[in-house]
């Protein structure tokens, strides 16, 4: 991987010595992106020099640059990690105070009559207080991106990613509380204990099988919705994608044969959430092969997958299974098949490769064989990135105050996402919208609190 | 009490009966603020009036102005309760997130990079991640303001109301963390366990005795400073103006005789403070009479003040205890002394009657025999205010990250408070800093860090 490097550099002044250094950076593998000079005194002067270089090229550019005379690398900061100083995050009043009238309203004694309309109607909680607006993103650090159990610490600077995501594309104010703890009872109880402060609940990066278990709790005891991202944003741009795909191949759901590999918390999501939009033939891998209706070993989350996929049974390999599939959905590791494998695939393959940062297929090379190609990064066409659920899922949710995201607000939520693509502007390399194509999220919360409405589900009915 | 309402009516156009409603408001009591046309409709017009009324009377207007021929109101709210609607505060990115390059800065997949290196060395979480400045403003409801045990939702209000102060005059990052359980061994591990993201916890309003075991034991299992505010803000804020008010009126500490009405968890850690800062004749009284060493029934708190204060072991009355009195302190209950109970105070009385929202005695019938009077309310001079305290002390725990707030760095905190009034500016009606005096927090964090320094408790030295 590449890094951005900003270098700090004490040297003498004059342009001989600095085009020393930029050759020397030129020859070590770096790429000078931008010079500033911090301080000049006398003969001396100090230079920021932002480079960017790849990360196994670090130590040698290093060496190199300290060897030349008179040059003193002071500091080496990485861009990424100085945009982290002091996290992403940060809180403030609605509205300054200024003068005692404000504290007197904000805080004592004006704050007392609020206390005490919530204490004679809890549920004014939702109006008088952040309630209203503000989710928490929980992770106990147990699965973080690729990473693994890396736990709750390092966690952290993904949750405030996500809460600055929540915040810039749904108008949600999230908090990030990562949980020293990887005991599904303690992440329960401790969850429901500070949830008087929020409207929802997004569990985020926690290993399965504990998520489920988790999050189904969490649903039946709490009356705030909780969602956990990685299985259900997934599955709902999954299916969004999905949804595009199959109208630009002109298929039908219901006819497609889909080869899903990884059955993971998000590859389980997915797959019920294709079978709930109408895919009947889809036959799910986990490491040990196919999941068919019987095979030893399997979790109870893999005979669910067992008894309601897979009707034929199969029981051979990847390989095998692709031959005359519509499409291939990974959501497993890098490498679990080669571009070729694709061939024998019917007309018009389509291929999500979401393994991230790198996919089951180099994309590149599956370009030969399938003709929709999407992964989880940026890199290439068709990104598919829960980004575009989330803030719109949990927007439409507290918009109407609704206790649970159903599965019908998913399906809707996942139509909704499609449907801002429009047909005239669906082609193979445009099945998903661009995160920041601002009609996203307005789509999903809509599709969201139209559902509440019409089943009865909103505890509020949002303004116009 | 007061309050301002916001009157909605609607009613026929003209002067006439425009003057109508004005004069039945004044009739019923309501002073009218202000007024502003919302529609304007045919011969009908909407228009909002804010109107400042006694809470005993708004029954009664409400009523005089729906008999009015042709005048309907049509919605009636607190300016109060509209200023909470949808809470106080709001959580956002420092930097906004606008294309795929910020993206892959603040989330995936640049922040993997950042995770991993909080991943090998988990003390960098203090700079990458919100910890650096952030506090939990923790509270399980079970005391809250005069109102008593109103639960974690009807704390909410003076949670946010906390952290809209730290940052206006802390610019610290602080979050609500209400818990939805009064057992203390629960909240203690609660705390624990949403602490990763937090670099200081701020405990407010929990009941005594539980808070004392909560604080001790969070003190001593976590490595970032706790502190129960109502204990230790009150008791600094208390000593900044005891120092001052001795100055004033040249008398010394370690000579004073104190009588402190109320034990409690306030009231229990000023007298602390006192005695830590030399004052040696301090008699505390609870509702069963005065604490002495000896007495049955004591808590052990009152045990510990029974040995340390109380030298001659007074056991007789309040009234009895104030004669040749330099000080009463009041943490207690409104009425527990009558003004004329002040008389046989030594010369140049002080008196604190700190009860909120009414004081122990009533300050303008106190100031016939007080020379210095202080309350917990802003309707007098010197407010003794709890906002001076926690922003500048959590200020200066969090930039030199320090484990614990010591009881040097409280009596240090007191000193630099009561400093920030000039000798020159100190009188009767001045001991204690307003608090939107920009000072108090640079001076209070200020001398916090000066003394983590010295006693090298710092674990990060803050720049200039």
């Amino acid at each position: 991987m590449k890094s951005s490097l900003i270098l700090r550099l004490t040297m003498p002044k004059g342009p001989r010595i600095f085009n020393c250094v930029k050759t020397t950076l030129a020859d070590a593998g770096a790429e000078l992106e931008s010079t500033s000079v911090v301080t000049s005194q006398g003969k001396t002067i100090t230079r920021d020099l932002t480079v960017k270089i790849d990360d196994d090229k670090r130590a040698g550019m290093e060496e190199a640059v300290n060897a030349l005379d008179g040059i003193n690398i002071r500091h080496v900061s990485d861009a990424v990690e100085l945009a982290h100083l002091g996290g992403k995050l940060q809180v403030s009043g609605k509205r300054p105070i200024t003068n005692l009238a404000d504290l007197a309203i904000s805080y004592t004694p004006g704050v007392a009559k609020v206390c005490k309309a919530i204490a004679a109607d809890p549920e004014k909680a939702h109006n008088l207080t952040i309630k209203r607006n503000t989710v928490a993103v929980v992770s106990d650090g147990s699965r973080v991106l690729a990473l693994g159990n890396i736990g709750p610490y390092a966690a952290m600077p993904v949750m405030e990613g996500k809460a600055q995501l929540f915040r810039q594309f749904g108008g949600v104010d999230a908090f990030p509380i990562c949980l020293d703890t990887q005991d599904p009872e303690e992440i329960i109880r401790t969850v429901k204990l500070i949830a008087p402060a929020f409207g929802g609940i997004n569990l985020e990066d926690i290993a399965s099988p504990e998520c489920y278990e988790i999050e189904r709790r969490l649903q039946a005891e709490l009356d705030i919705p909780v969602l956990h991202d990685d299985q259900h944003g997934t599955a709902i741009a999954v299916l969004a994608a999905t949804i595009n795909a199959v109208k630009l191949v002109r298929k039908h759901m219901s006819k497609l044969k889909i080869v899903a590999s990884g059955v993971g918390a998000a590859g389980l999501a997915c797959s019920k959430m294709l079978l709930a939009a109408g895919v009947k033939n889809l036959i799910g891998f986990n490491k040990g092969g196919a999941v068919y209706a019987g095979r030893e070993g399997l979790s109870s989350e893999e005979q669910w997958l067992a008894a309601n996929s897979n009707p034929h049974g199969f029981k051979g390999t990847m390989q095998e299974a692709l031959v005359d599939a519509d499409m291939f959905l990974g959501l497993s590791v890098p490498g679990v098949i080669k571009a070729e494998d694709l061939k024998p695939m019917r007309r018009d393959p389509i291929v999500f490769a979401l393994a991230n940062p790198v996919p089951e297929v180099d994309p590149e090379a599956a370009a030969k064989y399938a003709r929709v190609i999407a992964t989880g990064g940026s890199n290439f066409p068709n990104q598919i990135n829960n980004a575009l659920v989330f803030p719109g899922l949990f927007r439409g949710a507290l918009d109407c105050r609704v206790r649970q995201i159903t599965e019908e607000m998913k399906l809707a939520a996942a139509r909704a996402l499609a449907d801002v693509i429009k047909p005239a502007d669906r082609d193979d390399d445009h099945i998903i919208p661009n995160v920041f194509d601002t009609k996203v999220a307005a789509a999903v919360a809509g599709a969201v609190v139209k559902v509440a409405i019409d089943r009865g589900l909103a505890r509020r009915i949002p303004k116009g």
